[in-house]
């Protein structure tokens, strides 16, 4: 089996086993599935789940892209690419419960191959990662949270859940409002140099793994009783989410760019928001907590934990 | 007196009368003032009324930045000025009526100054315009608003209007929809060729005549009756004036890059949004006739009228 179709055949199976464990967890709502086909060449599969009892919208889109031209989104940062031929394939789940107590995710999980040039050999890599945004943030759900994403890339070396963790806090970062999106998790792109079966096995291993961090915050989280004040800070929150997915996020402009299903690239944009001019958390407060503690880097399984 | 500071003494009465018309409108709310200093150079006047009987949101902004250093955002279509130092002045406002039936509004006048570098003289040019953006639209305010338009435009040659309306269709245009942003009006950069004089006239021409345009369909759209359908629709669309803003608008881009206050700068985002995945307007509705008419540019006070 080709590579491409390896990795084709693990991301629709991660797909659907996520979809599944949602719906689980939902206990109300079911995933609506959409394939999409893309002009240029490919296509995909939206999965949504909205008014949920648990999620008030989740999406997992699975697409399969491929063109003569690399978007220049993907060519940024390398532009010995410029012009080459590309195939794209990812997962791609953002999702939003409604109780302001259980955290907005998003995770990623993806393969880019460019075709060989004149002079050129063909380059593909994985990229992909999650991480979590509190709005009312817990201590021991982070810890858990991070301790699941090193514990995923621990069998690929020790150094791996230090330098993606890094490069989530860096990626996830507003810098118009100096804050991280959320407490972060796993950032990683270019991964390539141990071959494709351990560069694979490494992906898979992130994959697998997501569903393990996410699903034990939800259920415990979902328990809170919540009331109009704290509906009224994860929508305004939720702003954030907006500015950083529209403003900075690659795959956003990458997916727009390169001709993707706008419904399903900005199916990660969160049901309800608010804006609210100038607004700060009152002292001491729940709201403020986030604030204090949450929004800038920590080292939370280290001793920077704050 | 010198030229920067004619422009600035325009731009802050224009501010002051613009706030005090949406005042004496609203009836209700005033509008807070925060005074803002750049870290850079310069600074601003922010003028936000929230909560208002007719305005959910209305920010009025005034700034005067500069710097010894252009922000790229500001030289992309302009490479040969490029490191020289800038001033920028500029009278910005975006309006979001609580009534779905009054549309929202953005305003933009600005004058811009490149400092002189070793082969060059100073560069300078004035550039704004105002835009409509309705939820449930009416013919005859869009060809109130157009006309008050054309006639600011008239006195400095007949083929103003048809330019700058032309460049607000396309400038005000959402790929990833297809869409415009709304109904158009008036857009206009590099405005110099005429000289200083001329050019600082049509300026004026222009800003005083927004409060004609949009304080008449103010007091005749808020008379509608609204519910909850209404206000529904008017926050989904609200969506796309934030992927507007933070994917396309240059203005919004040029003021975070150049170091701006966020809080001034973002205060152009609505209160409350909404966003829907894939969803469509029913066949012949009150919604539908919005996009049956006009999401996409037509010469209204032409024959292509629809």
């Amino acid at each position: 089996m080709s590579e491409i179709n390896q990795v084709k055949d693990y991301l629709q199976a991660l797909q659907n086993r996520i979809v599944v464990a949602l719906e689980e967890l939902d206990g109300k709502q079911t995933f609506r599935r959409d394939t999409w086909e893309r002009p240029g060449g490919g296509g995909g599969i939206s999965c949504v789940l909205t008014g949920g009892a648990v999620f008030e919208q989740a999406g997992v889109g699975f697409s399969h892209v491929y063109g003569e031209q690399m978007p220049p989104s993907a060519t940024q940062s390398r532009p010995e690419l410029a012009g080459r031929s590309f195939q794209a394939l990812g997962v791609s789940l953002v999702i939003h419960p409604l109780n302001p107590y259980v955290p907005t995710t998003h995770a990623n999980f993806r393969y880019f191959s460019a075709g060989e040039a004149d002079d050129a050999a063909p380059a593909w890599w994985f990229g992909g990662g999650f991480d979590l945004t509190p709005y009312y943030p817990f201590h021991e759900d982070v810890i858990h949270w991070h301790t699941v994403a090193r514990d995923a890339c621990q069998p690929f070396g020790a150094d791996l859940y230090p330098r993606y963790k890094a490069w989530c806090d860096k990626y996830f970062f507003l810098k118009h409002r100096n804050e991280t999106r959320g407490v972060g998790g796993l950032f990683f792109d270019d991964v390539n140099a141990a071959g494709f079966e351990q560069s694979f096995a490494f992906l898979q291993s992130v994959g697998d793994s997501f569903l393990s961090a996410y699903r034990p915050i939800v259920k415990t989280r979902n328990k809170h009783r919540y009331g109009e004040r704290q509906r009224e800070f994860q929508q305004y929150r939720r702003g954030r989410y907006v500015e950083f997915n529209l403003i900075y996020d690659r795959g956003t402009l990458f997916g727009l760019q390169s001709g993707g299903r706008t419904e399903s690239i900005l199916m990660s944009l969160p049901p309800r928001v608010r804006w609210e001019y100038d607004w700060h958390p009152e002292k001491g407060s729940a709201e403020e907590k986030l604030y204090a503690g949450y929004l800038q880097p920590h080292d939370w399984l280290g001793s920077d934990s704050p």
